[in-house]
């Protein structure tokens, strides 16, 4: 019995152009495509190719469902905004794997990379992940807020620039605030904050702030937060929006 | 007087499919092409753009050629392996743009991003950064050591994947072998151990280890090293390389 292939696609941030060719090819050979519906609406139908889109919520049951798929021997893609090992779908089929029947084992899985959203907002602000920087997803659904505090101090401490994944939802809207509160206590007040919204999409937009004046409020789901570290700096320039930057060598230089 | 513009370009992991469809658009219209030697080698030559070789250590260097050459009103194309903004030339570029003359702040600086090292060693294994993650550079050319000691203590300490770029090099062999000594001292031995080689090149290879047994002879200057949380899993296949992932939720389950 043949078994199938199961490719987990990156569609990068939202604009087309920002899928590598890899992912393109690989969506076009693909008998069906699953996903979250906003993300399969960014595929182009193509004749033959079945499309299955599910709610967010649901990256469990969309995983055994393309693996099930898959299992009939066919080559199934499955669609992830950004990056589908960065708090997307990757981990999910992996765990479905781990847990589901055997056979699940034998499908031929790929993991497509693809632009997560820190490399794009850092991208069109300048280079804030220069140096050192860690990813932390806010969500508290899937682990306790006690260990994203930890995390949020520990990076802090160890001056890690901090690239903040799904910073509010609409069930948790105070959870930015805190953790803005939680670095207030050890970066300074004149930190950079990077506030952007769908990059790479046509409604997209920047913000710069500071730690002492960014507020929770400036983010939505569609957000992504950066914070610097105390070596972050800001370029103005007289007709272009500023540069924002972390410098390789520390002040002082090591060179 | 036209002001020209600076494309600072991801080319990704090594394979040409792997760079995004606005990579090759922006590559494409470019006036000349500056990089360091191999990665300018990856781009095919076109007739009447220029090509700059330069060598690795002269980032400095190659970034204010690449802005005096855009000054003069042209489209220039500086090129950088994986994603130009994590330990690459954006932030390069940057720093000249602040100590150069007045007229660099006026050049249109484009960010193009690419698919950076981690994720495409992420992608081979699973999803080993499918949860809180970080990336730090081990080279202290521009840093001193104690920070990276300091930052491996607090990334370990805050239950974070560490993601190991520039894990050793001529000048500094013993470098990762400390590293895994610090992150001993609070990981357990079991910790999967990622060595991913040249990965989305021909001659690709990626090694799975664990903190106990990891071995730093097994990096070179062209490995990518990644470090598991407690929480981070191996799934062994019958016929295939075991998967490699971090789960979404806690141990226990918080859903």
């Amino acid at each position: 019995m043949k078994i199938g292939r199961l490719s987990v696609i990156g569609l990068g941030p939202g604009d087309p152009s920002q899928l590598t060719a890899e992912a393109s090819a690989v969506l076009a050979e693909a008998n069906a495509v699953y996903g979250y519906g906003p993300y399969l609406a960014r595929v182009s139908p193509r004749r033959g190719q079945q499309r299955l889109a599910s709610n967010n919520r649901e990256e469990g049951s969309r995983a055994r469902a393309a693996l099930q798929h898959a299992e009939t021997g066919l080559h199934v893609a499955l669609v992830s905004g950004g990056d589908p090992g960065v708090f997307a779908m990757a981990a999910a089929v992996c765990e479905e794997i781990e847990r589901g029947p055997e056979i699940w084992r034998s499908v031929d899985v790929a993991i497509i990379p693809g632009i997560t959203a820190m490399l794009a907002v850092a991208a069109r602000a300048g280079a804030p992940l220069g140096h050192d920087f860690c990813a932390i997803s806010l969500s508290d659904n899937l682990k306790p807020w006690t260990s994203i505090e930890r995390r949020l101090a520990a990076a802090a401490f160890g001056g890690f620039v901090i690239a903040i994944y799904n910073p509010v939802s609409r069930a948790r809207p105070h959870q930015l605030r805190a953790a803005f509160g939680i670095l207030r206590r050890t970066l300074p007040g004149t930190t950079p904050v990077l506030f952007g919204r769908a990059i790479g999409r046509c409604e997209e937009s920047l913000v710069v702030s500071t730690l002492s004046s960014a507020d929770a409020i400036s983010a939505d789901m569609a957000t992504l937060v950066i914070v610097g570290s105390e070596h972050t700096r800001v370029i103005e320039r007289p007709e272009r929006p500023p540069l924002v930057y972390t410098p390789r060598a520390f002040p002082g230089g090591m060179r």
